[in-house]
């Protein structure tokens, strides 16, 4: 078992942050733990745990155990049932509808890659949308592990609306993540993109404002539809902008409508929108169209390619899609992964009194 | 029948660019007789010049009639066949191969669509690869058509090597563009959103180094990997970069890897690659989450809703991917295409001697 060691960082900063490294282990026991004090099974709580400190590995922190504040409220106020357990429908031979029924994102998400795995071992393509859905931490998790069975996986869904459209002041959007994966040559982790269609996401923009730091410029407007670096002034009214301008724009829009409509979760900024998270997931099996070995020796290949471009001007190396988390993952595993002090209390205050234990 | 008129524009500029306003029926009449004249079928000739007089109407002029003299060119090169007929291969319930064998890739994209039509009428979701493709034109065409039919429809595909990866300086990629289209409500056209994964089309950087303009900063480098604004150091040896940094970089690869290798055209910066257009069709039927309806009439209600969201500091209103395109249909039906004097010429000299006609 790795030690738990606060190191005083950025001492040289305005604002001290205190730093534990956690072994993944404990990390994984600490989030089980706070699962099962709601009442999840363990089986359940394994699946949710290992979804965030997976996502703490490959330094995704905004999407790791910091979650579990949230989660637990939720599931107190009854938005998230800890106890439910997610249905699938197969509405036609390459589509499946999965009743998410408030259990947790990830338990739900498990379940609609399991079953559109079916779907598409059957027909060589399928379709699945959760309804009823909560947070289902990073997308990435669930195209990665369709990759790994040699399919092509996309997954995109909507949220509350946070971000304005190309040219507007108003928030009509949410940040509408996309995933898509595809798998590599045998030994490498599959192809990973994930990213939210917004410029920057939600989380990070909180922690540039607890810093008391600015963004870069394009990422936010105030509340009178004027561009700022003010992370605050995002909370104040303004709004986040898509990236990549009116391209980035577009693909938020046709996720909104279609993550929001299929999943029956509605369009975040109209009436009717339950809450929750409009998620669908599309695969393909590549072996309907060639040999898998041969498209993975390929896209590795490509990938070696790719890392072996010479830099542009400002730039030190070309990374292909998830390699920098893999990067993160290998030095997380050695050294732990970093928790502040005060997500370290959050999250053992969670924990009912006998179960309380700080270091 | 519209009058040809040729107008002088720009006149206080450096270039005069003289313009012949052409009504949609007189081009597609054009266009279809150069096509035959290279021995297309009249029903492939009425496909192809539909293709590309749509995409003048829709102001995509880059994908327009300008295209006939490559295609011509392909043609008597062999590289096009205008007379094969392409073959629909379907290799498991909810995919389907279609081999364009080499026709022109409109015919085959609209083969495909066909296929893919009768797929997800079977099975709810579907995928189709084209192989063997040449250029389709816009994506969004195809994407559109299936929307009418309530389907939500992706298209992408990959192309030659002219685009650097994020951080680097060598050409990798193609400008790999991404199409999305679903339905509106009765009466309005579907939603398309359809764009280069290129921060700019290498078709619109011809245009600017030909009126000896220069580009925004972030669209290309030099030879050397360094950000310029100057389209002839693209055409020097430099590259595109994608849009939205890593972001539209990581789409990027994706669709190179999946257009590439699905479509057996292979990845443009590796051997093996056959050249041409690697374009994959996905598409799944709204009917199987949802009432069709009730889609129609909540993104109608949504689309309604982002225009009529407040501007931003600097802009002056919002639009819905694809409305900009139906503004510029509306009217150039009315007034005609504008085609410049050099462009018709071109056209004119594509014909036999004995069909030439100038105005």
């Amino acid at each position: 078992m790795m030690e738990h060691r606060f190191v005083r960082q950025n001492a040289n900063e305005a604002m001290d942050t205190t730093e534990l490294r956690v072994s993944a282990d404990d990390l994984r026991g600490l989030a089980t733990k706070i699962l099962r004090s709601v009442g999840t099974s363990q089986a359940d709580a394994t699946v949710v745990a290992n979804s965030l400190v997976r996502a703490n590995l490959l330094g995704h922190d905004s999407h790791g155990v910091r979650r579990l504040t949230g989660y637990v409220e939720e599931a107190r106020a009854g938005r998230i049932d800890p106890t439910a357990g997610p249905k699938a429908e197969t509405t036609r031979p390459g589509t499946v509808v999965v009743h998410g029924r408030r259990a947790f994102g990830q338990v739900a998400a498990e379940h609609a890659v399991r079953e559109l795995r079916q779907v598409v071992a059957a027909q060589g393509s399928g379709v699945a949308a959760i309804r009823e859905c909560n947070h289902v931490g990073r997308l990435g998790e669930y195209v990665g592990t369709l990759a790994e069975h040699d399919l092509v996986a996309l997954a995109f869904g909507n949220a509350d609306p946070t971000v304005a459209p190309y040219g507007g002041r108003e928030r009509r959007l949410g940040t509408n993540p996309l995933a898509w994966a595809v798998p590599r040559g045998t030994g490498s982790p599959p192809v990973v993109m994930d990213w939210a269609t917004s410029g920057v996401a939600e989380g990070k923009l909180a922690v540039a404002r607890g810093r008391g730091e600015q963004v870069a410029s394009g990422l936010l407007l105030d509340a009178d539809g004027r561009v700022s670096t003010e992370p605050a002034d995002f909370y104040g009214g303004g709004a986040l902008l898509p990236f990549g301008g009116h391209k980035g724009y577009g693909l938020s829009v046709l996720i909104e409508v279609v993550g929001g409509l299929l999943s029956a979760t509605g369009i975040g900024s109209l009436p009717g929108y339950t809450g929750g998270f409009g998620t669908v997931l599309v695969a393909f099996d590549i072996r309907a169209f060639t040999s898998a070995e041969d498209f993975r020796e390929q896209t590795e290949l490509f990938c070696r390619e790719l890392a072996h471009t010479g830099p542009a001007e400002g730039h030190r190396e070309v990374l292909v899609p998830g390699e920098l988390e893999e990067r993160v993952r290998l030095e997380r595993g050695r050294n732990g992964i970093p928790i502040s002090e005060d997500t370290w209390h959050e999250l053992h205050a969670l924990l009912p009194p006998k179960e309380e234990r700080e270091p």
